[in-house]
């Protein structure tokens, strides 16, 4: 497509490299942003430089924070014997929003995956290592919560072999059948790993 | 929710104003600038900036341009003799694509719209009717290629009364059936314009 301006073109251009944007939605947000007053693009383009120059994460959970230790790990009302190891941030925004953990958190900023190129050095895996070395202690116990994924699985696998030594309780977040879910559009996987992991009934 | 930075808040909130834009695609696109080099990040801020502080529009057509005088005004192959009235720059971009077309366009920014407060004082009528005074013996045609919606049909009903007193013709696009569209699946407004505005079967 020929756009009608150098400037349209090359917004369209940035816009359209941020995932899940394609070149006409970029187009649309582009003439959205001339319609509306310069303030709005100004606030909008202020908001994302200040946003990637001057992020800071968490030194012990690696979690993007404001400050040098973030809320959670700076919580004294926070587990800390338990520390749920997740991919990114959404996954920790996700576990707080149910408010059933009152444990730590473990950023690992990504899953083990060869074929993208990430490997266990490109993730905060020995710093996780250094930080259960350095609270021998205090910590108990190290949920996965990563995603069913082979990814996920690999990086649980490598992770579950360099905890070993540590002597610390490993644990998974189950696998089953979704609240509300209906039993026969369920994958078999699912509901075969769903019976294999069936937990005692609660009868009171 | 509550972010875990008030960087990541405020870049989101910006984010989240864009049309089709909900919190959580905001995040996902915010995880994905920080995840990317910063330079990704400036450039794209520095694109949005550049775009909105010097764009310039057409003097003649009002279209998005580099220079005072669009390519297509300035171009001698087109046929001045006819104007085509769209809403915005897409709509331009949609028939010169088609390669159907060699006459001038007029951008109205938009169409008459009382519930948006949207009135022909805001749209780019009086330059319209300015344009056509000033190139009586040129211009013989105006098309309008207009959505077909209770405000863009009030916006042909509004520029037919203006452009009266010229004497030119006025057209408007064919409505009806689209290439390839199967006729028991269309909606019966459409099928029942696609036979009053029929046209003569071409017998070669």
């Amino acid at each position: 497509m020929e756009y009608p301006s150098r400037l349209i073109e090359n917004a369209v251009g940035e816009i359209s490299k941020l995932p899940g944007i394609g070149k006409k939605t970029a187009l649309r947000l582009v003439l959205h942003l001339l319609k509306e007053p310069e303030a709005t693009t100004a606030e909008l383009s202020e908001a994302l430089t200040e946003l990637r120059t001057k992020i800071r994460y968490c030194k012990d959970c690696h979690n993007i924070s404001d400050e040098e230790v973030c809320n959670i790990c700076a919580s004294h009302r926070r587990d800390r014997s338990i520390i749920c190891v997740v991919e990114d941030t959404r996954d920790v925004l996700a576990i707080e929003n149910t408010a059933q953990y009152t444990g730590l958190y473990h950023i690992l900023g990504g899953v083990i995956s060869p074929i993208e190129g990430v490997g266990p050095s490109e993730l905060n895996i020995e710093q996780l290592l250094q930080r259960i070395e350095s609270n021998r202690d205090e910590v108990k116990e190290v949920i996965f919560a990563l995603s069913p994924t082979m990814e996920g699985d690999t990086t649980a696998f490598y992770l579950t072999k360099k905890l070993k030594e540590f002597g610390v309780k490993i644990s998974t977040i189950a696998r089953g059948i979704p609240i509300g879910g209906e039993l026969e559009y369920t994958d078999e996987i699912t509901l075969g790993r769903s019976i294999l992991s069936r937990t005692a009934y609660q009868q009171d």
